[in-house]
């Protein structure tokens, strides 16, 4: 069922496109609606891959319409904006990151992610040409921060900022853990840096230590299979960000928090976590998730970035390379985020 | 060892005490300390009858002492007080809970809870005539309250109103789920009610409806195990007191929370809990513990009893009806908390 009432006008895109769960991508035309008076459209440069356009793509979720065009983490310049736009101008910096829409009536939008959907018509993510998006849904990005290196804050920089500010593991001289160390690790471990906290890297993978030291900055190290640091780590931690997304003992990490401390669960692991309660009462302790962040908050976590010079450490490739690039994100075999150079590799498909 | 250094006196007390992990108590002659110069001495009038009692009398945390005078809900009036008291004088109405000594070093005292032990020898519970315990470890009970139903507040009592403060959910209007109606429950309904939250009371049991909305005043009741009942509350609290300490499902109760909600379990079953992350992202809600309280809360929480005029619901019984008492309580058979009349009951042994 194709939806195209009289008023409104359709324009031509391209784009790489999953049409069925194979999880490989080709080219594809599509529409977009034309700019309405609210929306901002915008030509896409740079777009990040993030771990759940796999889901998305292979339908991992059971929500996927197909032909389905990924991408979430997207930065481009303005070309056009609607007769009600007053936030943007054309040739701005601009950014898109989960959602494209929402109900604007309920409390808070979180329960109203509409990611992928929008309007009642399928809409398509970034790994295209051109995008039209309500102005609510736009973040303007400062002119000192890179435009690849900064895709990724969209949807993994903004995942990992908003927990440490809710839960308020954002304050000076706290000790913070970040287990796991990807796209969101990473960045977890950088925006807690630069929010003035001393910063453990808990691994399984000694072998990641020179890295999150030297490269990434954090304070320490702790291999969370070795009994010893695990002991002698017992009670030292304000606050921990979880971003490992497979099942794992959340007992040790219970036990490296003090009285009070938080652990915040990031990954969706298929299987239900073990919960021994003992651990929670005794030192108050709590558990919690947190998914992305609300569109005040994106814009925040941007600025915040801009001002501490928070770069995404990432892999730049062409568009052609995206199928790979999916292969070897898979196996985990990136440091730390794909961005697919959408502005200059990017061609029409005939 | 038995340690009695020279300069230490020691007073005759008596009580009733568990002498092997049997579960059985018998009357039992003992010493407390003289009176130190910060310590209040006072007579026990009434002491309540804990669930943890039980535990301490059968070892179930491996931790017990033999020969032991349980009783931690413990109130009574000043008899002796040392020079360097400020707070209180003889004839006192006052209270001691779980907590008689702490290492007064670190930042809170939730880690260091000692109770039972004190200053390197064996302190006896309130299941006796006296105690002798630092002024720091003993609140003042207003006259307005009766002594008998509020013995049971510096346990139970606390237990509910720390996390109910600790987490925000005692804001007039918040809507808050409590789960089982027993000792801790009945309370939680009591004081999250008085606190001006609109409570509803979760149970297995359709036949506690009655009671929780007539007698306790809850404003609704909803049976956990009936799916359109649970259907129908979906994210509608705000918070959750679990007081339940068998396992039991936490996804339902995890549902039943609105976005940012909190779960606060209370219990320590013997099994662990089964967690699934998606609730607990999707609408950033989490999971909390919590264990009793501090000294100032626990005085707070008996000054807004009295404000709000909080009674426990109890069953007085006599100092040898103990162990018919442990045996209905082990069934469930009580509504709400067994108190001892200490002080007209208790008799000296020979």
């Amino acid at each position: 069922m194709t939806r195209l009432p009289e008023e409104v006008h359709y324009n031509k895109a391209f784009g790489w496109a999953a049409k069925d769960s194979s999880g490989v991508l080709s080219p594809f035309n599509f529409f977009t609606r034309e700019t309405g008076e609210k929306d901002v459209t915008f030509k896409v440069l740079y777009c990040g891959i993030c771990h759940s356009d796999l889901h998305m793509v292979k339908n991992e979720w059971g929500n996927s319409i197909y032909p389905l065009v990924p991408g979430h983490e997207i930065v481009g310049e303005v070309t056009e904006i609607g007769c009600k736009v007053q936030k943007f101008k054309a040739g701005d910096r601009v950014g898109v990151g989960c959602m494209v829409g929402s109900c604007h009536s309920c409390d808070n939008c979180i329960n109203n992610l509409e990611n992928y959907f929008y309007d009642g018509a399928v809409t398509h993510g970034g790994y295209s040409n051109t995008m039209v998006v309500d102005e609510h849904f736009v973040v303007s990005i400062p002119e000192n921060l890179p435009l690849d290196a900064t895709a990724p804050l969209l949807c993994a920089g903004i995942t990992v900022y908003s927990p440490l500010r809710f839960y308020g593991l954002h304050k000076p001289g706290l000790r913070v853990g970040v287990v796991g160390l990807g796209g969101l690790g990473h960045l977890a471990v950088k925006f807690a840096k630069a929010m003035g906290t001393n910063v453990t890297v808990i691994s399984t993978s000694p072998s990641k230590q020179k890295e999150a030291l030297e490269n990434l900055g954090a304070d320490s190290f702790l291999v969370s299979r070795d009994q010893d640091q695990l002991q002698a780590g017992i009670g030292t931690l304000d606050g921990i960000i979880d971003t490992v997304s497979t099942q794992h003992p959340l007992l040790p990490l219970l036990g490296l928090l003090k009285s009070h401390g938080k652990l915040v669960i990031l990954g969706i692991p298929g299987k239900p976590f073990e919960l021994q309660v003992f651990p929670l009462i005794q030192g108050r302790k709590l558990i919690g998730g947190s998914m992305i962040g609300g569109m005040k908050e994106t814009q925040e976590m941007i600025d915040f970035a801009a001002e501490h010079n928070i770069k995404t450490d990432i892999e730049v490739i062409a568009m052609d390379y995206v199928n790979t690039a999916i292969d070897r994100l898979l196996k985990g075999d990136v440091k730390y985020r794909f961005v697919i150079d959408i502005g200059n590799t990017l061609r029409p498909s005939s």
